[in-house]
């Protein structure tokens, strides 16, 4: 093989396209490992949460390649890989995980305490600092553990043909449909979900796939809400005067939900006439406002202490939050946060998929097709608020997908 | 109040309308009850199980009112009935329980061990001589424990616009919904629904709104493989000369599903060149077979050793069936039987049906509105094979809506 | 019946035993209710909870009864009672419940939303200011919806005999197994429970029925960190200058624990030198650090907005708390809030007491009867740290059990 | 390395000790494997299921290592291992499991679907003709997939003196347990264990650990019974004239309990009169019969339609057994079958062990250590009854622990 096309990071709001070398069968510290499966990328998509990076919120090293949302063909095999083939057509989750150490074995795949993984926290991804695993926006990627972590599309015509849905498999279809599990939707469920980005929207389909009742997303960008509306959910404006429990009232006749799901984090702005400052504890608290006692929350949105951005209040330096626990404690609170363990849902969800279950689920995930080249640019856009999921197609093989 | 017209059971194959008194406030001994309500039937649907009995295969005793799916309005309410008023649109689960013992407590009201509800046996059921509580087919009918048991519609003119799916919560929604669960059905699910009668058409919806993938019917009847192949599920035909891992195969490329139900019972026939002969154990050997290990096998289908109409051997008499479960052994088999918790589920499909996200229930539920005097007929044609489901509208209210 | 003595609060610090009405079968509302009984009192246990009323942190009208961990014998019996009689001896749940609401058909006991119950928030309890039920400190009292409240204990000596044991089941003991639960406390788990109070001792007992491993129990009081010492369960200091996860190391050689139980609510002091001062989020913030990735917080200490004691900052009036979940995200946290269900699991414990499986309960909860008139002095010296928990005899029936 | 001392299998009731190659880093196939270890075995126990093997009733090779309970100390490490070193002292689940293919991502590692595992079923293990991984009775044994398969000890002085727990981690304590999780036991519950032998008498002490209010453990041995009895479980004698219901009454004041676990299997005896004879189904049938409405039965005892010794009847040669589930059908009756998935457990159990959280298991366990060289006259004593439980020590390691 010769060279890579890769998208790094150089700077908050600075990303440029370069060639590196072809990734090797080796871990980010140069061991070569026999797990592992170079896979050349078929769709990788822009995620919500390459946005705290580009804005310089979640610090990572120049020239790091971006991109945690990979599907791929594979094209290089290690010596201990046994089910997964050059050619198999496979969707990589974003947490790197090793499948050895006691979380994995748990499920917890979120939470990968292998320090081949990473030997600073108890989690790794690709494209995001979280042990040096590089990105897939680009040609080619490294996957190890491949055994583990690839999942495998059965059959690869039927796959291409459905791609623009699979590929939201690696990330923030399972992290939606994480937020809606861990908040309890089932059946009949009345959800509120804060925040109509993609994972946001992933999450209405979700709760949908899931028999939720009534679907409420909030947004403070009126093109996302007018896209949510269009297919079908209710709406909430984070921006009206009108408070967000009198607007649930109007939809439901209730003021309170079964289920509260949160796909902003830490970039959150403040509700009503404090929509002008962020706010990161903003939506947390309208939760626990309006989850119903014996209600749950599932907190997929990112919140950290290491966000360069944060406002230099002693709170933020400890990664603390002004929380409406107290009030809401009579309210039997519950609450589930962290990254989504991809793995846990993945399979599921593309077996839905495969068999045609959520038929609703390109119009709202409102994917564009885009180039690599084109990638600076989408980052931009996406940044400035646009409805759009980008997924970025190296290698012109979602033409004719799309 | 004047009399009660009542669909009366005499003996095999015969069922005759009586009118006697209207029901008063006091349990099947004769004590008064606080607790109890009486409804005006708005529907009231003829069941799988009524067919047991209609063939003289579950005894009750002659003049029994018939009619254990009941939907209605409150006429009158007892003293001690705090939460339910006249005027309420109501579902009332065909299992009457007390929510006042361990099992009831635990949410197992399919086993309520109340001595009031029945001196025999842990459960009760109206027209199924379990504790001697009078069916619903009928102008009016007592309601024991009201605030309990009684699912209430929020809203009556919303009800009466949907009262044709909302009639199905009071078994055979909430039936095949139990069996899926039972079964292990999520999104992404294989599932194999044995039976395509009403229980196993609202079986098939349920895994639908589980999220399940592939979703196979099997019947005998061709009828009613039309009708569940018309609402896009997948048919397996048991008379077939094809094994059913072979058709199953032929539809999903693997031999095995995830999830089965039995949704048939003890009227069961044989498969391929045995379907001529009853063979109650056919449905559960086959799930043996063909649900894979680490599946589950969910029988709401009625089995029972007080079966007049059973074969006269040893194990018939001893309520013995000759399953297949040393040989499945090796595939960890998992199975649970019994009749349905309907308050486990009732609301949360009730809410379901309320916000549209069954769109796909009316059809293949297949219902037919019949007055009270047509009954008899329904019964009939019904135990014909009809793919219907026969809902009796006693005072003329469901015109409308239908 | 002639007078009932009850102990009533007058203000902050101030009990008075008076001599009222013998109680009616009617609602704090004056309503006649069918499904009540009277209990005389056989045991009524001082909480810590009632330390919060006491020190006029939760405020409760002038008179109100006090006691809501209550066991009695049933003196009278309403016309709507089924299942209880005269003579029976049984435990009462401290949250008032309807068994007729959503939440309680879904087991959600602490969030009754019957508004028979309560009128304004979601829960009742007796001698608590919620909904008006008085308390039980006396020497009768009323417990409405009785069928569903009462857990009956099947035999009346043999109850007698562990009658020290069986009284914590109407508080304490579910509230510190649901603490366990809510953490995810199981076979070989290895649990933090924070405060060495009763609830905390009884959440340390739990733990060991529940099979966990490593058993660390924190208080700031020497005392009572002596007494669980000598119960067998490690200790942490948190007056010490050593900070809590080098404690914990010292004793796992791990930092973290699997699971985390915060037992002591809104009246925790700092940590180290910061233990003289009240700081409401010390205690989560400490298990956000301390709990592993995958793991859990049961969280049955009380919080609220409703604090007339709280300092007066802006976020105590919001019944806001600074909480470390920024920092904490990354780890994946759970937490549940709120008061025990305790039906849910009483029967379950007192079965457990019954065949002695907790033989270790009786010296860590470490009781001393009293007499009705010493209650008030026995208030006194709980709030001083005293590491005994009071039960109050009113007809000094436990002296041969003690 | 030299030579392998190996416990092989000859013929029904014949075992014979050979000297073969010592182990190669290679599947039963002959394939290099990078994920394998070799452990020199530091106690490998005799188990209930190698005497079906013994007995001819479970078909093996001639010329087989027996042998699937091994603990012991790794010796010598494959390039794609990264958690476990050489010197670790390490439990080996006798279930062999990829990590690899969806059941073992889904925690099923009883049903391990990996085709290098077994190509012919669905699981694999070791001295049992599961894909052919020879046993552990012997001087050293391959392990595959040993990050994903071992359980290493924290440390290995501790280890060493709990050996004759830790021993059994490796089946028949995570079996036990796994047959009363399937049960439902949790705190409180009543228990039935059918069986005396080793797998029942950890059953017994697997609900002691999980809270059990009354453990009743049945056997038609005269000699186990009074062990299970002296370490204070209940008893039921399954020869005697007294029907199993009233001998639980009898304990217990009721006819039922709330979980049924059968640790017999395919080689049952019949009760009362007809325990003279084989009666495969009879334990399921009696736990249909006593296990009540709402509780369910796990059933890890051993059943198989591959039984050379079976009854020639139609219904053994299809693997039939003639089930009372019609007749249970109304108690909702639920089971579950099949191999521990001993990883699920083993962890959990072995802190409980560490922590001394069980200090009954040794006594009724009841271990004897032996030499290699007395394995086969072991055999020969464990068939004919005895209540021991035989480990082998094939390096003399464990004479101090004992």
């Amino acid at each position: 093989m010769t060279g890579n096309r890769v998208l790094t990071f150089q700077g908050p709001m600075k990303l440029e396209i370069k060639t590196i070398d072809y990734p090797k069968l080796e871990d980010p510290r140069g061991r070569k490992i026999e797990h592992g499966v170079i896979i050349k990328l078929v769709s990788t998509n822009i995620c919500g949460s390459d946005q705290h990076i580009y804005h310089g919120r979640f610090e990572v090293p120049q020239g790091m390649v971006m991109g945690h949302e990979n599907t791929g063909e594979v094209v290089e095999v290690g010596r201990d890989v046994e089910r997964i083939e050059k050619g198999d057509l496979v969707s990589v989750p974003f947490n790197v995980s090793c499948g050895r150490c006691r979380n994995c074995k748990e499920r917890h795949t979120d939470a990968c305490e292998n320090s081949y993984v990473n030997d600073l926290v108890n989690c790794g991804a690709y494209g995001f600092n979280l042990g040096g695993w590089q990105g897939g926006q680009a040609d080619y990627m490294l996957v190890p553990y491949a055994d583990w972590n690839l999942l495998k599309f059965p059959d690869r015509d039927q796959a291409m043909e459905k791609i623009l849905d699979l590929t939201l498999l690696s990330d923030i279809l399972p992290t939606g449909y994480h937020g809606c599990i861990e908040a309890g939707v089932r059946t009949g469920s009345t959800v509120y979900i804060a925040g109509a980005g993609p994972v946001g929207r992933c999450a209405a389909a979700s709760a949908r796939l899931l028999g939720a009742s009534c679907i409420i997303v909030a947004d403070r960008l009126r093109e996302r809400l007018d896209l949510v509306k269009k297919c079908g959910y209710e709406t909430v404006d984070t921006t009206s005067a009108t408070p967000v429990p009198d607007q649930i009232e109007a939809i439901l006749g209730e003021r309170e939900v079964d289920a509260g799901v949160d796909c902003v984090g830490l970039e959150a702005h403040g509700y009503g006439e404090e929509d002008r400052d962020e706010h990161s504890e903003a939506v947390i608290n309208v939760l626990f406002d309006i989850v119903r006692a014996g209600g749950a929350m599932g907190i997929p949105g990112i919140y950290t202490n290491l966000d360069p951005g944060a406002p230099k209040t002693d709170m933020a330096k400890k990664g603390e939050l002004p929380l409406a626990f107290s009030k809401a404690w009579i309210k039997s609170p519950k609450l589930t946060g962290g990254q989504a363990p991809v793995m846990h849902y993945n399979r599921d969800l593309m077996m839905a998929i495969l068999w045609d279950r959520m038929p609703y689920l390109r119009e709202v995930a409102n994917t564009e097709v885009i180039s690599l080249e084109d990638a600076p640019a989408a980052y931009k856009t996406f940044s400035d608020g646009s409805p759009k999921k980008f997924v970025i197609d190296p290698h012109n093989m979602l033409k004719k997908a799309a």
